[in-house]
């Protein structure tokens, strides 16, 4: 296949790289056209391009410009009529601090708001109920990554007791805000689980290398 | 220590039961008060109780009630000062199609909009850059998982093929606008990399049993 990289940073040349291996990329959309030309040399099989040459040349194209950047990029782009269009950008702020779009409060932002006084924890809401009714929480020899967030300290340390206790590898997500994360995510287990049909026999795993 | 459990269905019993072990427990918040007694019967150590009652006797509170009760169940609790209280709710709708707060678009959405005509996938968000710029994609013996989604078939095939050429693990987490899920995803794990510390080596394992 013919791909085309609109945005060629840390993901667009790292993603290029392997690709072209198997596929001609064209690398395009960056402030340094002749570090385009350097990264399309370093690949078996890429060249430097505008972004409306590298859309039209390919039936594939990554968008991978900083959010804050797509919509200049796609103008650049021109036309994706029929194009596979691998959308991998997320709407950070630019801090990194939080998305720009999409989310807006949490269940325990509110819930803190319910319960005046309570040290509120987020925890247990990412993995299946199903999880906790059966002999043993171990998935073979893995145990499930329990996510938390919180503002007290103390209260977290002794949610991390109750994770321990219950099987599952606790890790600390931070503030409570970090709900806004970690609800989302166990909608996407529920989503996998029931509307993909996977079942509740999933989890998620935090990996370390 | 003494822990009492609001909402006591399937989240809600199977924790208590697997807490019991170690400490005291209150099961209250069922329609059903003769249920919470049986299942407290069934545990080690563990008694029916009103929310007030549970929350009075207990240092640590868990609210796993369904969120549309949430309101309710918290007014009956009474005061939470000082308590631990543990949030494992999460914002569904009834029909648990979403989450009826905190998600109102995602950058992919947006993006589909921009791009008339493109076949817009979202995937590769929710891996930190740097793995592609190593040597392998590997976590010891284990592959990272890449959800994707979109709401065209014959685009997301070929995505397919792309996860799989770059060493990952495809997950079909459906529609297009499952990226209201992904994209928080790829948050939380800027949130442990950056936020916490845990640095970019770190990924994201969907495990099954």
């Amino acid at each position: 296949m013919n791909i085309g990289i609109i945005g060629s940073g840390r993901m667009g040349s790292g993603l290029g790289k392997i690709w072209s291996k198997r596929h001609r990329i064209y690398f395009s959309y960056s402030r340094d056209y002749a570090k385009l030309k350097a990264l399309a040399h370093s690949c078996l099989d890429a060249q430097a391009a505008t972004p409306a040459e590298a859309v039209a040349a390919s039936e594939v194209v990554l968008l991978s410009a900083p959010w804050t950047t797509v919509a200049d990029a796609l103008r650049e782009a021109g036309p994706m009529d029929g194009k596979v269009l691998i959308d991998c950008t997320n709407p950070l702020l630019p801090d990194l601090s939080g998305l720009s779009l999409g989310l807006t409060t949490s269940a325990a932002e509110e819930i803190a708001g319910m319960a005046p006084g309570a040290k509120v924890v987020k925890a247990f809401n990412t993995a299946f109920a199903e999880i906790y009714h059966g002999e043993s929480r171990l998935f073979g020899s893995r145990r499930l990554t329990m996510f938390y967030c919180g503002d007290d300290h103390q209260a977290k340390a002794t949610v991390v007791r109750l994770i321990l206790e219950t099987g599952l590898d606790p890790i600390d997500a931070g503030p409570l805000a970090a709900a806004r994360y970690l609800e989302p995510l166990a909608m996407l287990m529920i989503q996998l689980g029931y509307g993909m049909d996977m079942g509740s026999n999933i989890g998620i795993s935090l990996i370390h290398r």
